[in-house]
């Protein structure tokens, strides 16, 4: 762990002391174990590594915090520096838990779990099972809550130096991206273009910034599978449209984008009425949905405004939500920009706040050619959406 | 996703068939979202890549193989095989869910949630809370039982394919343990070591088997901190013995070895006294819960042997276990070769199987001197733990 990394989750747990008063949450209380398993995905954010026995880490919003852990992970803990005492145990996990929340004396206990966040849903059902038995026969049985308001701020609410990683992954990604240009001839496979991008992430120590196997995504003309799909061999015919949807993670912190190509075919001049059209309705509905993302409005009411005006040019709406949030993760949880569906829940009912880094994305298929998608990463500020890095201003043609 | 990687999961979800039949469960549900933030640890065996949204992968002891999965992960799980029908949906979860449980009529579904297994507990709590709320109005509310058992056989009764593709990680990390001779001289430090053991990840291609920041453990002399801790910068001082605890992970398979060295001061012509009876005490021990390992025996049977041994040769019992299933993982789950202890839970209660795959381990400090880590990999036939690899014979003299 490097130095810079630790100072980031110090102040991530300085921050989370802040979000507790501010939420008025006595204890919270990420309870894990083997996290090389089953990750917390709250890990990264409060320490960074890996926990091998059951584990407590405990902030109260007294600013104490606390973490109990076995005694082979405690000088890994006690190095990071986050928290003020580092209890370890041998064979008995329950005695010092017990001990340490009778000491708190806690209104409640903010446990990680959400049935619509998954990024505040880290607490697996067996291990709220033995955290219940725990506490059954104690006054703190019927006082664990869900801390995923806790969370979600915790994720959401970037700090300076989250925002300056993020955009550097960005700005990286763009240039990766620019060098696809001479891939984006007839012949050439999605596979090969995958490839290009993997060897960039090798080469220079990244990682995917979600599933390599689908990190990129190329969409080549009209016969790809649409999604998440892995390439496939498909290889570019003139006239097509080449979709890429890639990004990094860069020590830790991620990007997100799509770019578009249009290979013309030789012989062609201007470029096809259908395309050009379909390429002005994303950006009017990006934009529009740009527009409505600000502090103080609601995930649902963004995703509204940009499915509105891609509708009114004349598209069918995009099957998925417009936005998520990026950090850590390439769906980094919390307010999902996205329609009142059911299987978004609430997620789409949280606001929008400064400090926020999301990306946003839509797109449309052009019979006959592909598929355009667009998507950019910004970060809120008091007055809006701004742009990390230069956005793609039009399709680039080949 | 390699089309060998693909047949070893279409194996692992045939395997589970049987083991259902085995069990008399007549449905397995893995129930997930957002894999890349919270990744159930089964879905590395019966699937291989990540999936968005909400999604059920079904298995029942009839051999109908079913994918409930969003529609932009259709393609991926269509490509990989292993599933009879593959379900895609847009905006609503429940109604496909619901609709093939109700075809399907099974007695019992079980769920990956365990007390003892971290391996098999990979349901979060909001996903259990969600699946709950789904049934809630059905015959099948009150049918949810703990998959523990089907994913300890599943996980620890290893295939041909993937016992091979242990034993070659185990090679792979005994080559490059020996290539550290010449790292273990006077002056070096835990660091070097460490970066020396990750560039060879890198330059290969492999991952690290545990966290990447204690994956190699090293413990130089008598001053270092014992377990999971980070390199430090310690440096090697003549006298000292160093341990290195690593493992790779490759193709999705892992070794876990341990190995030390004794640093010769200049002059000395006998090994102290001290630590040849410690070394030949870990033999002895070694050796005795080898003896031990077999089927058909239970887990702290096994760690009774080796600990009893140890402590007959006058040295205290080492506080963890004497060993654990490798495969996926360096902590594989299931069955844990360890002492009847509260955080052990059931899970030293497990029986051993043919086909199981476990490190052993086991250590002595010496006074002055430092750690000596015994580490091996066994496969378990029908007559006992055989060795992957070959097993540090004696102490690396430098």
């Amino acid at each position: 762990m490097t130095f810079e990394a630790a100072a980031i989750v110090r102040e991530k747990t300085e921050q989370a002391v802040e979000i507790l008063k501010e939420k008025d949450v006595d204890l919270w209380i990420t309870f894990v174990r083997e996290t090389s398993h089953v990750k917390d995905p709250v890990l990264d954010l409060i320490l960074g590594f890996d926990l091998t026995w059951t584990s407590a880490l405990m902030i109260h919003q007294s600013g104490a915090r606390v973490a109990i852990v076995g005694r082979y992970d405690v000088p890994n803990v006690e190095r990071l520096g986050a928290y003020d005492r580092v209890i370890g145990y041998d064979a008995v996990f329950q005695q010092p838990l017990l001990a340490e929340i009778d000491a708190l004396r806690p209104r409640q206990i903010a446990v990680n779990y959400s049935e619509s966040d998954p990024a505040a849903d880290g607490l697996t059902y067996g291990m709220f099972r033995v955290l219940s038995r725990a506490l059954a026969a104690t006054p703190y049985a019927d006082r664990l809550v869900s801390a995923e308001a806790v969370i979600a701020a915790l994720r959401g609410r970037k700090t300076a130096s989250e925002i300056q990683l993020i955009k550097t992954a960005v700005e990286r990604t763009e240039e990766v991206l620019a060098q696809l240009y001479p891939q984006m001839r007839p012949g050439v496979a999605d596979t090969e273009i995958a490839d290009f991008l993997h060897n960039f992430l090798t080469e220079n120590g990244y990682s995917a910034a979600w599933d390599w196997d689908y990190c990129p995504v190329v969409t080549v003309g009209p016969d790809a599978a649409a999604g998440h799909a892995m390439p496939s061999g498909l290889r570019i015919k003139p006239g097509n449209l080449v979709q890429v949807d890639f990004g990094i993670s860069r020590y830790g912190f991620v990007s997100d984008l799509q770019r578009t190509w249009y290979v013309r075919p030789a012989g062609e001049t201007a470029l096809p009425e259908a395309i050009q059209h379909a390429w002005d309705a994303t950006t009017v509905a990006l934009e529009a949905g740009r527009a409505a993302l600000k502090p103080g409005v609601r995930g649902w009411e963004v995703d509204a405004a940009a499915r509105r005006a891609l509708v009114e040019a004349g598209y069918p709406e995009y099957m998925h939500a417009f936005g998520h949030h990026i950090g850590r993760m390439a769906h980094d949880g919390a307010t999902v920009l996205g329609p009142r569906w059911e299987r978004y829940g609430s997620s789409v009912e949280g606001v929008i706040e400064v400090g926020n880094v999301f990306a946003i994305e839509l797109g449309v298929a052009v019979s006959g050619h592909g598929y355009i998608g667009r998507e950019e990463n910004v970060v809120i500020t008091a007055t809006g959406a701004e742009y990390l890095g230069r956005p793609q201003k039009g399709l680039w043609i080949v």
